[in-house]
C-alpha cells in the first residue's frame, strides 16, 4: 500500500505505534514521558517543570509556491508555525533548531533574508535560534524544531481533554490565511491595502503564546492550534478525546479580509481552510468567559462537545452543512 | 552570490551571526545558553543539569543513492548521526522527534522499515521518539532532531578547547564509511562477507555514547564526531580553538574492511572519507591512556595540537602529505 492510500494520519498511527511499543521505564527518557506522538507536541517532566518540544517542516511547492514572493515571509512563517504548537500546549517557546535543504543555486542574500524574517519572529518572543543544519537538495525545505518549557504546577492543554457538554471557543477569527493562499493562487483585482493584508494573513500569522498561557491560568485543559482547517483540527480533538462536536457557523468569526474579497466563499475558508494558527479549545463557560475577559484578542464560542462522536456543522438554522473537503491532510487523493 | 559560492560553512557563519545578535539576556533562554550555533549540538542550563540539542538532515540523492537499498539502514543512519552529535558533546541522547518528507508513491511498508531500523538503533540507548511531522515532496528526506542532557557537575566537550600540546587522539578506526559508499558507487567484485560489512560500515555507524561519557570522565574537554572527515573536523577544532594541529597519518586506525577491499587507497578514505562517526579528541597523555583504559574500542594517539595554525598531515616519514579533497562540504564545487 502507497503512502497516498494509507493517508498522513494512518501513517502516523502505525508509526506511533510502532515507537509507543518500546516504551521501556527502566530509562529516564521514558519514565518522564508524559506526552508522545500524537498532540502539539511532545512533553516530558523535567526538573523544575516540563519540557515541550515540536517540529514542522515547509516544503517548496507543497506548502508555498515555488516562486518565493517574500523570503522574509517564508522565514516568518516556518517559525511561527511551530511556536503555535507550544502555544497550543500551553507552554513558553525557549530555543530553535534550524535546518535547511536548498539548491546550491539560492542566493545566499535570500537565505539570510529568510533568517532576518524568522528572527523578527523569534526576537520578541525571546526565542533564541541555536542551532541547525544546512543541506543541498533540489528544492527548499525549512523544518523546525522548537524547545518550550511550562512550569510544573502547570498543566498543559492537550488534545484529548474535551468532555461533552464543554463548549467550544476559538481566539481571533479565521479564514484569513486560505484567502490568501486563493490570493496568492488566482491573483483577482484587489486593491494594494486588502491584497497585502491577506498576504500577512497567510505568511504571518501571529502565534497564540499569551493567549495559550491564559488558557491555562483558567483551567482549560483541551486546546490545538488551527493548522489543518477548524473542522479537521476539531475532529483531532474529538477523535483524542472520543467525543464528538456541533459547530454554529453562523457563529464561526470570519475575518475580515476574507470577507471582503471573497464574500459569502468565506466561510468555506474560515471552516475548512487552516493555516490561521487560531488557538480552538474547549471548557466550561466560566473558564471561556474568564479567557474572553483577559484577552487581547477576540475570543468567540462557535459549538459544544458532544457524547455522539464526529464533527457536526450546522448553520444558523440547525441545517446540517457538507464540504467537499474539510482541511489539508499530505497525500489526500485532493 | 550563490549559497554554493558562499560554501556551507560561510553561510552558517553568517546566519550564526545573525542569531547571536539578537542575544538578550532579559529572556530566560538567552541567559541560560551555554552554545549556541557552532558545535556539535547546542547546550543551555537546566535545574539539575544541561540540556543538548541536536538536528540532522539526509537527503535522498545526496546523503544517500536515489535507489533505497535498505530502509530499515536508512532509518538507522539518519538516528544514529544525531545520536553521534550528542555523544560529542559528553551527554546521553533522550528524546528524537522525526520529521518525514517524501513522495506519495513511496511503499507504506518501506517507511515503516525505515522506522524499524530506526528504533533498532534507539531502543537499547533508551532514546525516545515522542513526535515528528510527515509532509508531502519530491523526494525522500530525513531530519531528526534529538534531545540529550548531561549532568551539571559534568563538563561538555566542545570544538573550542583544544590547547597546544594536547595530543590527538581518535576512538575506533576510519575509513570503513568511506569504503562502504565507494562500494556502493562502484560495485566492484568482492566476497559477500566483505560487502556486507563494508555495507554496514557505511549505513550502520555506531554513537560512542558510552565513549563520550568516559572521555567526560577522564577529564577531557575537546571533541567532535568524525562526519565530514578526519582532516576537516580536526579543522573544524582548530578553527574554533584557533590552533593548529600535526597528524601522522602512519598511526591513523584504517578499518580492516576498508584495507582489505582497497589495499593503499585506504588511508585516504580514512583521511578524508568521512562519515564513521567516530569521536576526534584531544588532551593530556594521561587523560588519553585513562580513557585508553577504560574504552571498549581502540583508541589511538595519531598526532599533536600546535600553536601554528592549519591542519598539517605528514606521512611515518614526516614528508607533507596532500589531498585534492579534505572533506565532506556541501555546496563546494566538487
Amino acid at each position: 500500500v502507497k503512502v497516498s492510500e494509507l493517508g498522513e494520519f494512518g501513517l502516523i498511527d502505525r508509526l506511533a505505534e510502532m515507537a509507543d511499543s518500546l516504551r521501556d521505564n527502566r530509562f529516564p527518557s521514558w519514565r518522564n514521558l508524559i506526552i508522545g506522538i500524537g498532540d502539539d507536541a511532545a512533553a516530558w517532566r523535567c526538573e523544575g517543570g516540563t519540557q515541550l518540544a515540536t517540529v514542522d517542516s515547509l516544503v517548496q511547492g507543497v506548502h508555498f509556491p515555488s516562486a518565493v514572493d517574500s523570503w522574509a515571509d517564508l522565514g516568518w512563517k516556518s517559525l511561527a508555525v511551530n511556536l503555535s504548537d507550544i502555544a497550543a500546549m500551553g507552554g513558553l517557546p525557549r530555543y530553535a533548531l534550524v535546518a535547511l535543504s536548498l539548491p546550491g543555486d539560492t542566493e545566499a542574500d535570500s537565505v539570510i533574508e529568510m533568517y532576518r524574517g524568522m528572527l523578527e519572529l523569534a526576537q520578541p518572543f525571546g526565542v533564541a535560534v541555536v542551532g541547525g543544519n544546512i543541506s543541498a537538495a533540489p528544492q527548499i525545505t525549512i523544518t523546525i524544531t522548537v524547545l518550550g518549557d511550562s512550569p510544573a504546577e502547570d498543566g498543559l492543554l492537550t488534545r484529548d481533554a474535551a468532555r461533552p457538554g464543554d463548549r467550544i471557543a476559538v481566539t481571533g477569527s479565521l479564514g484569513g490565511a486560505a484567502a490568501g493562499l486563493r490570493l496568492l493562487e488566482t491573483n483577482p483585482p484587489l486593491d494594494p491595502l486588502s491584497a497585502g493584508a491577506l498576504r500577512r494573513a497567510f505568511w504571518r500569522p501571529n502565534p497564540r503564546v499569551a493567549e495559550g498561557r491564559l488558557l491555562v491560568g483558567a483551567g482549560i485543559k483541551a486546546a490545538i492550534d488551527i493548522s489543518d482547517g477548524l473542522a479537521a483540527d476539531l475532529g483531532h480533538i474529538c477523535e483524542a478525546s472520543r467525543v464528538g462536536a456541533r459547530i454554529d457557523t453562523s457563529l464561526v468569526p470570519l475575518a475580515a479580509v476574507a470577507l471582503a474579497a471573497f464574500g459569502a466563499a468565506a466561510l468555506e475558508m474560515a471552516v475548512t481552510g487552516g493555516e490561521d494558527y487560531e488557538l480552538l479549545f474547549t471548557g466550561g463557560d466560566a473558564a471561556i468567559r474568564a479567557v474572553h475577559q483577559k484577552a487581547a484578542c477576540p475570543v468567540t464560542i462557535i459549538g459544544d462537545i458532544t457524547s455522539a462522536r464526529g464533527v457536526l456543522l450546522q448553520d444558523g438554522n440547525g441545517r446540517t452543512i457538507e464540504y467537499q473537503k474539510r482541511g489539508w491532510q499530505h497525500f489526500a487523493a485532493a
